[in-house]
């Protein structure tokens, strides 16, 4: 960076520093971006790991898991899986080795704009949207009101526009849509009409799986677009912890694997409640409970797309509520994330929940905890990462708008420190201190570093108190509503209005 | 923990969680504490610590520090030091070499109260406050008023009453006392009125010292109970980066060391402004000025008590201002703190500052990812982990009462993830899902580690949305409020009230 340096010279401080942050910054040079690699933060030693694995194959030889499906029943024994006179299935490690074997690595889910493609290898962090919250949270009134297609729709127009938030997966239940088909339809075209980001979605009752694909091949250009790249997830509950299938989920998953859509196997137990108190036993039953469905899966298609999705979630123990902002979940999350480079599977899980039902200090800690453990511990898949609060059951807007100003601050830690020749050489200490200014304003490596190595966040505020009263003391809230609005009032659908046309003529859309 | 299991067999479910709850839990089995240790989070590489090691000691030899005062000259050429012509004094890497084998480990920091001392050994973790605020931040009219002795005294008696902060270092200027010597006893008085815990102070110049000394000496009954347990350290900041020594602070220096009082050795850079903007070369300088000061504390008194004190701090490159609730201060820290582990040293540095001006969502996320990373880190002293806001220019004391329930949840992750027999074993899943009631609450299991292994929030909210209607929608900063008014309501002055009262008719203690 001579020419920053040559200017930091000539002109010196705040002014050289100004000019050279309007200046345009290539995609490569930004400081964070999607796939980061993480794993600095280990919370599992080796051992641990080890141990956990041969828990988990204990439990799935020893416990199995009830109340597959007939075609689940099927499908597993044919693969050499046991079912037992108690009607569960059991699951010889071998078999699990063998599908492991198999299991689909280094994955990439496609987005319809390929830059937004991820690509789910190594310890390649991605963070991103998901749940089903009933309310939408207003921060002002202090409201929880029903959600609603247009909501969805909202939330995936903001997404698209917030560099932080790499794919959106459904994050509420469309209240306002009754029909259960409808319901569907809706929820998977609000997102995929709101961005171009990879969409993750569920389908409520198997019969409503084929239909739902009817609007993806229409939006994709037909099915061998749809098959080639293939920019929607099918979000799967197919077990209801502590180690049973479900069965229409699993029906479903059946369905999505066969028509190449990549499934996220989810294991969404709750510590202390549907999966055991202690954190280590609960990634046991969580990891035990996807590696049944990476053996389902294989033995449908081997090598079929899956995110390893252990996704357990925590108690307070005390009432028995499901508590998403805590400790105890940054390490659960963290412990999964671990998990799935020991299998060295494409994985998700949960972070960046909060408690808390407003935007306000409690959710920024816990979102800011969970989502850089999350981050630093190499998770492929950050679900829930933004906008959740009450542990899932509202969703708030202006909090996803300032989620994306956290994730920033994650992401910067998970790319870390580099240490490099030119980052550790005294050199530009000698310049500074030997003769030189005395202090590393407006340096050439100063300038250089200004947009490649730090972040800015777009919300929050770094002011003096002084400049603050200047500026009437803006609130954090205030600045988050702006950007929201600003967003939303430039934000158009991503879908070409011919076919956007077709679909609403085709199907029953609730949002506009 | 089969007598909870018992009663959880007996009675079941919330009534007897409840009644687990009501008993008083026996200090060793708190889910946390001072002293976890940390480390499961490594942002540099073996490679890398070896690479800033030898770039801070080359800095060392060829840059050197500037402006000791004439008896830290005699000092540190006595021990092998070099002056040169252009008035720097160099330090050849077999002299830091000899010191470092002679310099103090495996240090206690002791607190008045013994329950409170800290050991700092490996990589055993303790958070507290520290800062220079010339406001105290009032949340609820946003007003920044000037910070008076008396703020810091209550500031300390909170203190004492918060289980997650481990010790009290002067957060605030007393503004209100004029007289520089009587604002140093003020300072110094504050808090040890306030807290049993261990107090770190400043001495604003050197005459000052022996009079501080004569109070101290009056609180502990005597010079040589001072000795025995010095009660509190010198936050000193002996040098001015980039690699200049600040003369006066020396001095003070010298004289507590000869005192016996502990050290912090502290290099508060600013990278990008007075330190090097790359993360890593900023460490380099900070690692350096510190290394330089582990010689000069030895060289006066060979195993001295100090603190390895790296605190470089962050600029907003685009503006110049501090920053420091970004991740390069996440970064910044932990790295420090690994090169505290490769030295063996007791370390300390900052965390949890917020750059926001009040206790909203930006602080939570800011504080709670700085903290996180330290305590992760191993970091044995968190300083400026609690309260502070607008980049250390405002103490807010019920963000500091906030700050207690993120540092619980900052230990529990430092705790991590247990991984035993007991933690991995099958067992409680069998008892569950074959024949068993299908879920683990009441479980003995769950019972037994409702306290021990899983922490609660005193001030943060966990209701549904539907609990939280109905009692009327509580904020959190209601709830601080409240907490922080229930402790200054019972919390008295921790003085013996006849040394109380010969300390005051002594000196001119300005509050009350």
């Amino acid at each position: 960076m001579g020419e920053g340096g040559e200017r930091g010279r000539r002109s010196g401080g705040r002014a050289a520093r100004v000019a050279e942050r309007a200046a345009p910054l290539a995609e490569g040079l930004r400081p964070v971006r999607a796939g980061l690699p993480g794993g600095q933060y280990r919370p599992l030693t080796e051992a641990g790991m080890a141990t956990i694995h041969a828990s988990a194959l204990e439990a799935l030889e020893v416990i199995g898991l009830a109340n597959a499906p007939p075609s689940g029943v099927e499908i597993l024994t044919g693969a050499g899986a046991v079912l037992g006179a108690d009607g569960r299935i059991r699951f010889p490690r071998a078999l699990v080795e063998d599908m492991l074997a198999k299991a689909a690595r280094d994955l990439t889910l496609f987005a319809r704009d390929e830059k937004f493609d991820l690509h789910l290898t190594g310890s390649h962090v991605h963070f991103g949207t998901a749940g089903a919250a009933v309310h939408i949270v207003d921060p002002v009134t202090l409201d929880y009101r029903d959600s609603t297609a247009q909501d969805l729709y909202d939330a995936a127009r903001l997404v698209q526009h917030l560099d932080n938030v790499h794919f959106y997966q459904r994050t509420m239940v469309c209240r306002d849509v009754l029909d259960n088909f409808d319901m569907d339809v809706n929820t998977l075209y609000a997102c995929l009409s709101g961005t171009a980001k990879h969409v993750g979605t569920s389908f409520s009752d198997p019969s409503h799986v084929a239909g739902c694909f009817d609007l993806l091949h229409v939006v994709a250009g037909g099915e061998a677009a749809w098959r080639a790249r293939p920019f929607v997830s099918n979000s799967n509950c197919f077990v209801v912890p502590p180690m049973k299938f479900a069965e229409e989920s699993c029906r479903v998953m059946e369905d999505c694997v066969r028509r190449g859509m990549p499934v996220l196997l989810l294991s969404a137990g709750q510590a202390g409640a549907t999966a055991p108190a202690p954190i280590a036993l609960a990634i046991v039953q969580a990891v035990a409970e996807c590696l049944a469905g990476v053996v389902y899966v294989n033995a449908i298609q081997p090598g079929a797309p899956a995110i390893f999705g252990t996704w357990p979630f925590v108690s307070d123990l005390r009432t028995g509520a499901m508590s998403g902002g805590s400790a105890e979940q940054a390490l659960l999350t963290a412990g999964c994330a671990q998990m799935h480079r020991f299998y060295g599977l494409p994985g998700g899980a949960a972070s960046g929940i909060s408690d808390s039902k407003l935007p306000d200090m409690q959710a920024g800690w816990e979102q800011g905890i969970t989502n850089v453990l999350a981050g630093l511990s190499g998770l492929n898949m950050c679900y829930e990462a933004v906008g959740m609060h009450a542990s899932l059951l509202g969703f708030c807007m202006e909090s996803l708008v300032l989620g994306d100003d956290i994730l920033g601050q994650v992401l910067r830690c998970v790319r870390g420190i580099d240490v490099t020749p030119d980052s550790t050489s005294i050199e530009a200490m000698k310049e500074v201190c030997l003769g030189g200014p005395g202090h590393y304003l407006g340096s050439g490596q100063t300038l250089g570093l200004m947009q490649t190595e730090y972040i800015y966040p777009a919300v929050g505020n770094r002011m003096s108190p002084k400049e603050w009263n200047e500026a009437g003391k803006p609130q954090l809230l205030d600045r988050a509503i702006a950007r929201k609005n600003e967003i939303l009032s430039k934000a158009r659908s991503v879908i070409d209005p011919e076919i956007d046309r077709a679909i609403r003529a085709r199907f029953n859309i609730q949002f506009r």
